[in-house]
């Protein structure tokens, strides 16, 4: 069973792309409901409620995990890593992977919560990649798929490659509660944007798991800018590493079903769940 | 020693009337950062998490206990009185007390979170009070002291007071992000009103800890409205009740020390405590 958690619902846009690109994997997801948001909170609670997570997907037949939280993922990931041994997957090396893809000008943006954002994970996940980028070059077939795809491109943009963020705190309450359509949150997002533009990013990363919401949104507001969803791009990665590990993908059961836990249920949470996942879900209540 | 809980710092609203309205008294606050927001929560998990705050006041020296928390003072305070037996004060009957003193129409709005809107808690209070006032009207010299202070008013405003009630969960994020001063959060202000202002009521409780912070912001969309601030209506009612409680105020130590713990310590947070309280704080972390 593939295992997924995030503080919350927002992890539901990841488990939304890994339906599409991996049908029939049965899926278990864990949204901590109780505590959520972990954004605002500090390393050492964040670290030690990813674990509790990771544990219980475990518990619960987990064979490998993706941290559907980049707050998680930016925090966490190590230390999950250190402390359980299935494969582990994050949010923020695939979607970092993709920018450096992409990126023409070597000006990448980055919106998050306030955690991810002063965490310095994306920072440190660029400097491996640029690393694994110089030492590579002379063995170029055992290059990462993201440099492969990018072989035309000078590699010189990878090493140059720069990263601006911008925290985005009110960006989660305001997709929450479902103001997607009013101008404040238009507003907010372009005050949010404003330096990224003015950094003359050519790339955006949705540091956030609840942004994809607000993709098109984005979209209008930085045309030139090439924008990046993170969970479709963990799904990708996923994919990618389960038909290179034949053995790990024999362990994941694949007859379509999906279990979805929370740590507190409220009346208003199966109306959020929908609008990040596209459709209606029983959500059932635990205790961690 | 009185002990101040709230699910975050929001509750240092209240700690700053206390302090105005009872100068000298010990005070130990506990703001539940770790699990910060309940406003959101299910009723089941607001009453687990309010009696482990409880307890941990009394555990370091609390001799009585104000839920500085309109959610947790909706939800939980009955649950709390019957687990715990020293006096525990809530936010919503003194600001309900007021609001009957204070409307000439009976028509009384609320704003407040989700949780706190939708618990039924400000309604079963108001008839109650209701209650209490018709029972008591052969009687006045027993009236509550709320009554007693509108004695020429017409006890039928009481009866026929009606409450209006918006959910206005933006509020608490923008607060903490510091957007007061920002245009959004007039409009988003604005929006909630509006609904209230249509029901044309004389008197508006601000059924937050946090809303303080934005009360001439509020006075200024409700120029014909009274708006009550919870946070000095408790304090009030407190100093009232240990005038008339001797052997209860004898018991609480009077040495000006002041204790601030929360569940999860982050920089941002000095911040925010600042802004409520007025003051620079030393917050210490503490685990429940």
């Amino acid at each position: 069973m593939i295992g997924i958690f995030d503080s919350g619902v927002g992890g539901l846009t990841v488990v939304k792309e890994v339906k599409k690109k991996l049908p029939g994997y049965d899926l278990l997801y864990f949204g901590d409901t109780a505590r959520v948001p972990y954004g605002n909170k500090s390393d050492i609670l964040i670290k030690q409620y990813a674990l509790e997570d990771a544990r219980f997907l475990i518990e619960h037949g987990a064979k490998l995990i993706i941290v559907a939280c980049n707050t998680a993922s930016a925090v966490a990931l190590d230390y999950l890593r250190s402390n359980i041994s299935i494969p582990i997957f994050g949010v923020i090396e695939p979607a970092l992977q993709a920018a450096l893809e992409i990126t023409k000008n070597g000006r990448v943006g980055v919106i998050g919560t306030r955690a991810t954002v002063n965490s310095g994970a994306f920072q440190k996940c660029l400097l491996t990649l640029q690393g694994s980028d110089m030492s590579l070059e002379l063995h170029d077939v055992q290059k990462p798929a993201f440099m492969r795809k990018r072989a035309k491109q000078n590699h010189n943009t990878i090493k140059k490659t720069k990263l601006f963020f911008e925290p985005a705190p009110l960006l989660v309450p305001l997709i929450e509660e479902n103001y997607l359509a009013r101008p404040e949150t238009a507003r907010i997002l372009k005050h949010y944007l404003q330096p990224l533009k003015a950094s003359q990013i050519d790339t955006l990363i949705l540091g956030c798991t609840h942004y994809p919401i607000i993709q098109s949104l984005v979209e209008t507001k930085l045309k030139q800018v090439k924008v990046i969803n993170s969970a479709e791009r963990v799904a990708q990665e996923l994919k990618d590493f389960l038909t290179q590990n034949q053995s790990v993908d024999r362990s994941l059961s694949k007859r379509r079903q999906e279990r979805f836990f929370v740590s507190d249920l409220t009346p208003h949470l199966a109306g959020i769940a929908k609008q990040f996942l596209g459709q209606r879900i029983n959500l059932q209540p635990v205790e961690l």
